[in-house]
């Protein structure tokens, strides 16, 4: 592509002009364009797996991984995942125009705090291309015009997807420029994006750390970020054991490669003895690999010694770093140290306890007896979900729908003026 | 000072380790600590005005204009202005520890969602010395750590009240670290600053463009921002003159150095040959310089031709750009493409009109048959402000005690697992 500044201005330039448009859609219509949407691509189908193989077939020449391939295909289930999901969307409710609050001036203005979409959403992600679908029909529900960048590895199914959105957008007489594709897999694209803050007024990058940080390093728009997560639970001295056992076998082993997965384990030293062995053979059986510290290690015999690194990794796998710590405070200041602030959970009967974790443990979800693989827009009950948030501002945890608006006060009165 | 680095990193580790403390703090324990500061800075009122001496002093040898050192200045007039705003505060309800919603999921698991502090908050502020205290104590009240860094030419000033707010911390028993100021003045300690987002979970900038500019290009920390307000009224075809009249005036001239003040009125040309007279001698009564379009300085002869660049342009004085527009819609596409998404109103007795025009504009506070002037924490009845942002993200204009606070979930239940 010639001018890349050229272009990426323009594109942000349509989104911005849509966004206005869509900001005064409603949900009827926007529902409606959900709707043909899952017919077009139920109807295309064929060539959506047609363009993929694009993307496949140049993976396997390029080496991708196993992986990596995995992740790019698009087969009939995963389709079929794209179309559960839209009809889902559909029947959640839309936050948009939602009175958050009402209230009267002593001099008789009216001030009306009113849900509004954000306005144009940047979302920037690596190699699934059913993101594409995802992000892209969260941010229409919520009145959103987003500018989609996916991997190159995607490229042609990212593309094919897009015109199909784009397509719903026409048929239903929403502005087909609500949605867009960078339709360049140039480098440089990603960093003019990044400066467009007169346009853009969110970056969402979901991915890797790696693509997290270049992207906050370089924008000058706010960006909310969904980094690691780096999760604990602490087994307290007051203990219901099979509780506990069954909780940690849960949050580490039921999906080991999500960011709301177990990667430490706290045990207070009073029960170390009995309880290390215990949790440890149970981990074992579940082919967890455990690194624990030297009481750990000598307690059951099959640990790894863990190196420091350990404790700040999300391992993402079936390993799990195991700790003893003396008491409550010293679980909490090891999880301020070496988490990441995503799920932090206490295993105890012993409520007084319990509140002083959760009230001194920083985190977006802290658990008391229960898994920390609840963390999830779904299981919050929230329906949908664009990811967890690792940040403090605007979102954090699960940012669904709501989290996916802004607000203006509307204030009405009858020739009030300042004195 | 030798290196920068390490010491801008130990403010901020300190600053962190504090705001771990000041989560818990309950509300009586912050309220003591304001109590404290207003009788310190009381009883110690001559020795800030020693040390601001030092300022104005070395204000006037470097140059500085009158205005400057107006505003660098604490009189006893200012510093009763810094007291009064303390009482208020206490008065204030403390946002922190609020349910904001609360659950049960069908497996029995309770959520809860709970107002928590930010954390760690970064002020970067330019030559008015009382931000020095109006934010940290902001930042209190809310739980969270401040980390103040001010113009140099307020050096002595922001130090002396800085010791002060810190001995109020020390008597009360708070971690006198909640509130510490870079105590250099060498530009690489805010470059420093900006890159800590381990420890600092939010800037805010509060200053000119160009100082919001330099911070939201070098920050990866999330920045809030409060840029300049090009404040719009359009008069509408259906007008209760007299009340449009006054309003206009309101905006314009009852205090026109602040960001809510009215910057440019559009007027439908079907009233323009009648009301733009009528406004412009009025205006021009209370000394308003008026730059207008053709048809306006066809209509008023000591109009001033207006330049593109007017339209873009936030006086902050007495000076208004005047333009006619042949709707409601002319009007919108103008402020969409002029404005700075601040404050912007409809004058009309047309309800239809007013609606729609309140629902196409993107700004943080839309009016209709409001002067802009009240775009504000306290006029609309949040109490205090730290500022109004013209960002979407987090909070949108004015910015009070619960847009200093984040949240957190807290899960607790029996032993759920996820399946």
């Amino acid at each position: 592509m010639d001018n890349i500044n050229k272009y990426v201005v323009s594109v942000a330039e349509n989104a911005r002009k849509s966004a206005l448009m869509l900001m005064k859609a409603n949900t009827h219509i926007k529902n409606s364009a959900l709707k043909t949407m899952i017919n077009l691509i139920g109807t295309q189908r064929d060539k959506i797996k047609t363009e993929n193989k694009i993307d496949l077939d140049n993976g396997a020449k390029n080496g991708l991984s196993k992986a990596m391939i995995d992740r790019l295909k698009l087969n009939d289930k995963r389709i079929d995942g794209i179309i559960t999901s839209l009809k889902e969307l559909i029947e959640l409710p839309d936050p948009v125009s939602e009175t958050i609050k009402k209230w009267q001036r002593p001099n008789g203005m009216n001030i009306e705090k009113v849900r509004v979409p954000i306005g144009v959403i940047g979302i920037i992600y690596e190699s699934r291309p059913n993101v594409t679908v995802d992000a892209a029909s969260l941010c229409l529900k919520t009145g959103n015009a987003t500018i989609l960048r996916g991997g190159k590895e995607a490229f042609y199914s990212n593309l094919v997807l897009t015109k199909i959105l784009q397509d719903a957008l026409r048929q239903t007489g929403l502005p087909t420029e609500s949605i867009q594709l960078i339709e360049t897999t140039d480098r440089a694209a990603v960093g003019e994006m990044l400066k467009l803050s007169q346009y853009i007024d969110l970056i969402i990058p979901r991915g890797g750390e790696g693509l997290i940080r270049r992207v906050v390093n370089e924008s000058t728009i706010p960006v909310i970020k969904h980094y690691k997560g780096v999760c604990h639970l602490y087994a307290d001295s007051e203990l219901d054991t099979e509780q506990a056992v069954s909780i940690i076998i849960n949050a580490k082993v039921q999906r080991p490669g999500v960011c709301n997965a177990l990667e430490t384990l706290l045990v207070n030293q009073n029960i170390a003895d009995t309880f290390i062995p215990k949790i440890c053979n149970a981990l074992a059986k579940e082919n967890v690999e455990i690194r624990g510290d030297e009481k750990v290690c000598n307690l059951f015999k099959n640990a790894v010694p863990a190196t420091e690194e350990d404790w700040y990794t999300e391992y993402l796998d079936l390993i799990l770093s195991v700790k003893t710590v003396k008491n409550v405070d010293e679980a909490i200041e090891h999880i301020e140290k070496y988490g990441s602030r995503h799920s932090d959970g206490i295993l105890t009967t012993d409520t007084k306890t319990a509140k002083y974790f959760l009230s001194g443990v920083d985190s977006a979800a802290v658990y008391h007896n229960v898994s920390t693989r609840f963390t999830d827009g779904g299981q919050f009950g929230m329906g949908a979900e664009i990811g967890v948030s690792t940040d403090k501002l605007h979102a954090r945890g699960p940012m669904g729908l709501e989290e996916l608006t802004s607000y203006k006060f509307i204030v009405t009165g009858n020739g009030q003026i300042r004195t």
